[in-house]
């Protein structure tokens, strides 16, 4: 039976062509790169290969890119690198604030947790009822305690962009004025490839991205660092990415990830008229079912400005999330309840909640998102089961309260 | 011109076999392992899968296991967890001693340096002049305030097999005398899939392990963490591993490392055999050249009792390590100067030196290391390189004091 994926911002489909390139390059330059030798030489020439071509990408510098195991690793080496700085200055962890986006991912804003439990001071700020945080809302948080502000570009479950040129304008002046540096971290991990993004000009200070979320491997990504930052991490080991990220590199992973970033920057914006037109006719289905909501209500068919088309959530009350992706499942068609990557089942809801989004749409809300190798034969195939599948499962509920859809029916 | 490999240590060939399955697995088990639907849970069953199977090649229990993006990643996660726990228990770090071999790889050395700077004790404990840790050593280092032991398993460097078994029976022994529950942690990369080991047996507490040191990728690697004991990490995320390692996992990745470790298992023995022939015919060739010194001196053909015969050291005096290298590069053999993962220069010497091997040896000294692809004739052909290429460098700079073999002309 066809698979639908429907799941992309989890996960993309593996590109063959970044399957190629890892498997040529591993059997070419198989060498360690710190080795010295022409073997080893070989392989470093393969990294900084990856290197140049992933930074020409980003609009960045080279020495501005360091590669990780992930995005999640890139977040936990910029917070945690904090706490070797209070330690190393000998200040108190209350001394230093930092603001977060209540929208952000998991490996944000679990590791910040741990940091507030270690005494760091937190400030969350909130969205707007469109998922969009606000330079007014940042502009009032600051404070002369502020260390950093961490606010994501494309959100990973509802694709709102969030406007973070001008945000990190905001962080500049107040910095200017106060005296006080103050790091802008962004995670860029949804955006990249997806939707026009250079590093110059967004004016960040640091940036973590994925390879897997372009149909690369998985197990790799980057940390991009502004060359005016400096950060001492806590992890070491040997000399490798210039001293900040220790472990021997996986060079042809990294150069893997680093063609196919090259692949989906020349495509990005045929790839991306495509996912409009996907999402578009999506939501103007969605708008005519009775019951089905897109999340937030605001957004339209068409607003590319405020929304990546490469995510859209949908609300099918009164039925759980859990159901939906059940019900669906069993059409192999793959949609997930929202982030791949809930710390915990209350997590689920926590950024829909924060845009102010009710109890019963979020609980109900669940993920679609799209990518380069989705049709439009799938969108159809998509609404067929939401016609054939969930809404007389909605109106079976609505026509017994009592039977919450959570049954083991389904 | 046939490439002569000759330093496995740094990194293994990649094994087809691997690359085999990784490709395979990638395609059919593209999901996210986190997500909620049929092919999430596929992707998560291999990497389950993976898990079980490397568990039974180590001897440990399936949720004894944690993937991480290296040996390296390891290292750093069970070090920092102290910093951790000092923080979270509002201890002085000052109150905390670390006990280290001089013996270990850079991941460990390095950020444990840091933890000094941070205020952390430190006692480093030497080998003998075999470069072997002797049980006494440890049993006069350990004191009241020892939280953790760290002795590596089979040394990188030099081969030297440590008596782990032993060493963790002593620290056993004192911390329930003094009722301290003390971790030992072992780095286990340079043994696992070369010679015997069963985490069981090993008595130990924890251990790092590294897939592309067995011929599979780069960037996977595992923590091995008894169950009995508890450690709170650094980082956060999701809910991967247990809670214990954040971030997507690289489930193809994973069991690609997986199945290599079960083929490595498999022809250990016959590859043992096969390995330690070589390096005993290259201990007895070099014997009889002028000049050329294996180290430790001690060190005889036929000794797997001490030394892995994976790895071998070989000082060819006056000439300096990185002009050796570069004779041999040139004659399309590869061999390294030491461990790939130099912090830096004077990293490159601490091992031998800790073993007392004087300066004009440890300024000289190579280390030849082999591997499951190695054969005879590759070392018949390093041995006449020797030969026809370094001695009569090494006669040449005798005759001229003044020549450190440090030109431009080689």
């Amino acid at each position: 039976m066809h698979e639908i994926y429907l799941d992309w911002a989890a996960t993309a489909l593996p590109d063959s062509f970044a399957l190629k390139v890892l498997k040529e390059t591993s059997l070419e330059c198989y060498g360690n790169p710190s080795s010295p030798h022409s073997i080893g030489n070989k392989a470093h020439d393969l990294l900084e290969s990856g290197r140049d071509l992933l930074a020409a990408q980003l609009d960045c510098r080279n020495d501005e890119l360091y590669f990780t195991s992930g995005a999640t690793e890139a977040n936990n080496m910029i917070l945690f690198s904090l706490v070797k700085r209070a330690l190393i200055l000998k200040k108190e962890f209350s001394s230093y604030t930092i603001i977060i986006s209540a929208l952000e991912h998991s490996s944000l804003w679990e590791p910040v947790l741990v940091l507030k439990r270690l005494g760091f001071k937190l400030k969350v700020i909130y969205p707007n009822s469109m998922g969009i945080i606000e330079a007014a809302t940042l502009a009032q948080a600051l404070d002369r305690q502020t260390v950093m502000v961490i606010i994501m570009l494309v959100n990973n479950e509802t694709g709102a962009v969030q406007p973070v040129t001008e945000l990190a304008e905001t962080v500049k002046t107040y910095s200017q004025k106060s005296g006080r540096k103050i790091i802008f971290h962004c995670d860029i991990a949804q955006a990249f490839g997806k939707i026009p993004v250079s590093l110059h000009k967004l004016h960040i200070d640091s940036a973590c991205l994925s390879a897997h979320k372009l149909g690369a491997g998985k197990g790799i990504g980057a940390l991009f660092l502004n060359k005016q930052v400096e950060i001492d991490f806590l992890y070491r080991g040997g000399d490798q990415e210039m001293h900040k990220r220790p472990g021997t590199e996986n060079a042809p992973g990294i150069y893997s990830f680093a063609k196919m970033a090259e692949k989906k920057q020349h495509a990005l914006q045929k790839n991306l008229k495509n996912a409009a037109r996907l999402t578009d006719y999506l939501i103007s289905e969605i708008e005519h079912l009775p019951h089905a909501v897109i999340l937030p209500e605001q957004r339209t068919a068409g607003d590319t400005v405020h929304y990546s088309p490469y995510i859209l959530p949908i609300a099918f009350p009164p039925l759980a999330a859990e159901v939906v992706v059940r019900v669906f499942n069993e059409q192999n068609i793959f949609i997930s309840t929202g982030s791949a990557c809930h710390s915990h089942k209350k997590e689920r809801t926590r950024v829909l909640e924060s845009m102010g989004i009710p109890a019963h749409l979020t609980a109900s809300s669940i993920r679609v998102s799209t990518g380069t190798e989705t049709t439009q034969a799938d969108i159809t195939s998509f609404l067929a089961a939401v016609k054939t599948n969930i809404l007389p499962l909605q109106q079976q509920i609505e026509s017994d309260p009592h039977n919450t859809g959570k049954g083991g029916g389904f």
